[in-house]
């Protein structure tokens, strides 16, 4: 639901459009430090800004509401709160009849009741991931000294800085969007990390990485290329006693625990959905066939703001993974 | 950990060359209709037999331990437990001080302290996945009139039977094994399945595939191609009130929740670990480098079993989704 | 920890001189009415304001920070904020180096390091308290028609008005404060809520209960006085068809399912912590034995606030029980 | 449900006059020493056997089905189980048309539709704490050198043996049943377990205890009582650095956490719901006025046999939250 972890848990709330968006923390070590300055790196990877990304410009300057006194964690649930001011909220009336094709319009409408606050997304908004990029600063702090990166590997199909940037324009000149792969390599892991049979460490990083909008998919060291490989090729040898391996087609996971190599994902993630041009759908609740077409400030390349997000996701995880097995001192000097 | 879900929750355990495995069910409504004879069609197909898989052969029969009377569930706990019988546990003790490449011996070995049951890779094994698809088996009766049906769509590189059959046949002859691609798909599920913000469709379907032994990929729809569309091409057009749309590149997901179509993905299977090639290891604790070459009955390509374990995760996560969202009966008549 | 709940998730945060306290709620109904102005009267019963409860003044108007929109839930997370502003941290210090007979200052300090916030008692403070009243509130709302009344039995060993009146005059004149019993009753209940083996109506009162600051022991039914009776007297006639009984000696309760009938419990609440008197204790690190003295606003009486407070712990363990027995649509037209 | 903890999970399962009765344990540390033997003087002590006990005699000699290998837990789930074998099934077909007072006949019934096995009262059956004995073995070892012990206090309002004895015989000769208190001690707790908000450790032992069958009543150190104290009397004055307290009316524990005193607590059993003489109930479906008697073999005083149950509800709360304050080596050596 809205909480991800067992010892390290994170809650996200909040919506696009109304009074912000956070993340409750419980199971943060006391004596944690934790200043508002802490975020800003982070935050500011995440925002818009960049060619190709949204025009909204929130300042992102967190609120700690609660759990943290004179910049320590107490032990007690840490409330990080983002307020939302750079708000446009005309026009979203019209996809309740008409829902976006590739939004959540229609989905969330049916589940909900059209209770659910449709103003840019609501509660579904990219917008939320500011929350959860904010909960992987303090997760990241949690399983350090290892050490989360992600970048960029290719988008609309093209991998080099300049593709990628041509691609983007040619995009945004035709008022549609382009999809990207985004890479994810963790380095200092202990060996064991996951819990048989469920919590393997390939189920959580999953989990949660599906839950950052737009991902559709996701594979381990040689991933989808595994499954052409012959076993002789894609065992990596172990080489010493410490089991680094001479290859990493595994990615740092076998038998769903961390083998002490780093490990490695890569995230597939859609076009986003919101297009200038005309699409087809429906008018509610007849169902005719209709057209809309979507104003407003968007992304036309998701992908380029999403490195940061599954850097947040994926130490979230983790954190709560050596918290399991016991590699996360309750106090913090 | 061992258990999944919420409602419907399915704890795995046993070991490959102990008494047997077995899955305990909680949420199993009453009066739902179980008896032994259900579980026959899965465990076959799971089961191995087939050129490419291990000669290992086990009867299967599952005994209704607790929670079922007179041929309906009463509520309480069901225990479905399945005997090993044709257990061959010799030649393990060396895997201890020579890991395989590939295997779960020394990440399991570092987390349990040696104290892990390495016959057979004990709780780690591929058998556990017997009880799984019993438990698939319960699962696919609470949400009927939802269909999953899962199949290989390449082994070994190679999509049509003939081809599939000559490259096992080459790994077998080379002693070695192959990776493959299986694909699931889902149809009848109702709009709305999924809870935001963490347990998307995607996140709960993914956490449990990749809880099962060799997946090492997942992707939804288009999925790692979406990366490579442009939205106009992504989006799926909305054609009727029902929320049907014209392509699928969505896999019947929009935003974490099910629209109402098919909902379809694909799973990348590494080969299988176990190869009769000798490989290159090191012997512990000094790390010395080493050989080792595997004896004994495995199988040359495991993605050939994973079709119905897949159908069987899908099951019990979807099943879990139906029961939060109020669409599973307490008491069946 | 700080969340309770399967599909209703409350969690707590906040601290007495912090920021404010609040709850989040996940799991409200899509289209619930919820409104600042419903939480008046609940939060009205809690605060203090009668003689023998605090001089603390807090306006405590709920702000309703996200899940909400035009006076109805949108089925997203419910995030109720009520700010701190009658503040006065003076003289906390002390109690680090002091701890306060009765209170958490020893086991608090020694489990967070000395990291937690001891103002006011922090995050274990009796102010958190008004949170719960705002979950109790919404819970009430999807409970209804089933209805909930708690209210003071006795205080100081007094039962009427008057002489619980002269007992707290009494124990105010010597710096004192007193204990007492509240009884909560709920009347509207439908049979079989309760989760075997371990999620026993008992067993979720009882924990919600005991998270409330003061109470240390609960009964159901007729309690410790069943201890004495004979199962022919306490077992309960069934008179009708409903399971209507006789008699009410199980409290609504049979083998952990509510049966229908009126379901009553009682607390027993210990007198405040916080007294005049001079009190010993000891000085740490060393352990020297010290007297302290207690300055500031402090209930006689905590037992007077609590029923509204208990109403609301019971509220949302019943609301979740009967979410999870599937009887809280998803949708509230 | 049927499981409780988060890092010590404890899974009851089975029915009384089923196949038999079982727990399953999960997050066992590897290595912990676990053979039959441990397990037989716990389960002698819960047994029937002395006068007031049912003379229903089983073996009790648990099956270490998965989990253990050499004597040593393997880190994997540790199923336990009991097989049923003195059965006797006749008779209770009656109790469906006619509910026992003070049975979970008509509750069970409404809520499994009459699906649930009813037989010896099925899974609600005190047969399941035999299981629960088992866990609490298990339990026991992860604790030490904590140590808990819990005792008779009285029966039938007697306190000593000779008074106890009478009234169990004089209620036997009646043909009726008597409740009675015991009380159980944790000695050697460190300071600082349990979980605000939600999960005090009073809130986890209330919870385990109320799941046990006939607990209708809980307290913590003065309990009731500290309802009529006053402030200065009921405080525990701190005396050494240890946080040792010259008095224990808080049972051991501040503001939920222990405080490094021994814990203790007090449970109220009501008299076994099985007697022999004539009860007035219904007969359904119509509910016209009907008259019962119960034959068969039948517990005069349960409260004889609920020390070691409940020793052993307190031990797998203890065990979680130790194991969630990091106190319990994943590897036991």
């Amino acid at each position: 639901m809205n909480t991800w972890g067992r010892l390290f848990r994170v809650s996200l709330l909040g919506e696009s459009h109304g009074d912000g968006v956070a993340v409750l923390l419980d199971g943060v070590p006391a004596g944690l430090r934790l200043t508002v300055g802490d975020f800003a790196g982070d935050l500011r990877k995440r925002r818009g800004g960049l060619t190709g990304t949204t025009t909204r410009r929130e300042a992102d300057r967190p609120l700690l509401k609660s759990g943290v006194r004179a910049g320590r964690a107490t032990g007690a649930p840490v409330l990080i709160w983002l307020d939302n001011k750079d708000v446009d909220s005309g026009g979203y009336g019209e996809f309740r009849r008409k829902p976006r094709p590739g939004h959540v319009d229609f989905t969330a409408g049916v589940k909900f009741g059209g209770f659910n606050d449709i103003r840019g997304g609501g509660h579904f908004s990219g917008r939320l991931t500011a929350a959860l990029v904010a909960a992987g600063v303090v997760a990241k702090k949690m399983i350090a000294p290892a050490k989360i990166e992600a970048r960029l590997l290719e988008a609309g199909g093209e991998t080099g800085a300049v593709g990628v940037s041509r691609a983007i324009q040619e995009a945004m000149a035709e008022g549609n969007s382009i999809g990207g792969i985004v890479e994810c390599r963790v380095g200092g892991l202990p060996v064991g990390l996951g819990e048989p049979f469920f919590d393997s460490v390939e189920s959580g990083l999953a989990h949660a990485a599906f839950a950052v909008p737009g991902v559709k998919g996701i594979e381990f060291g040689a991933g989808f290329r595994a499954a052409r490989m012959r076993g002789s090729e894609y065992n990596d040898p172990i080489v010493d006693a410490k089991g680094t391996t001479a290859t990493n087609h595994a990615g740092g996971i076998n038998g769903g625990l961390t083998n002490g190599n780093e490990l490695v994902f890569r995230a597939a993630i859609r076009p986003a959905a919101s297009i200038g041009l005309p699409q087809r759908t429906v008018e509610l609740p007849a169902g005719k066939r209709a057209e809309i077409r979507i104003r407003g400030r968007h992304d036309a390349c998701i992908a380029l703001r999403v490195p940061v997000i599954l850097e947040a996701s994926a130490a979230i995880v983790l954190a709560d993974l050596m918290a399991i097995d016991g590699r996360i001192p309750k106090i913090w000097r």
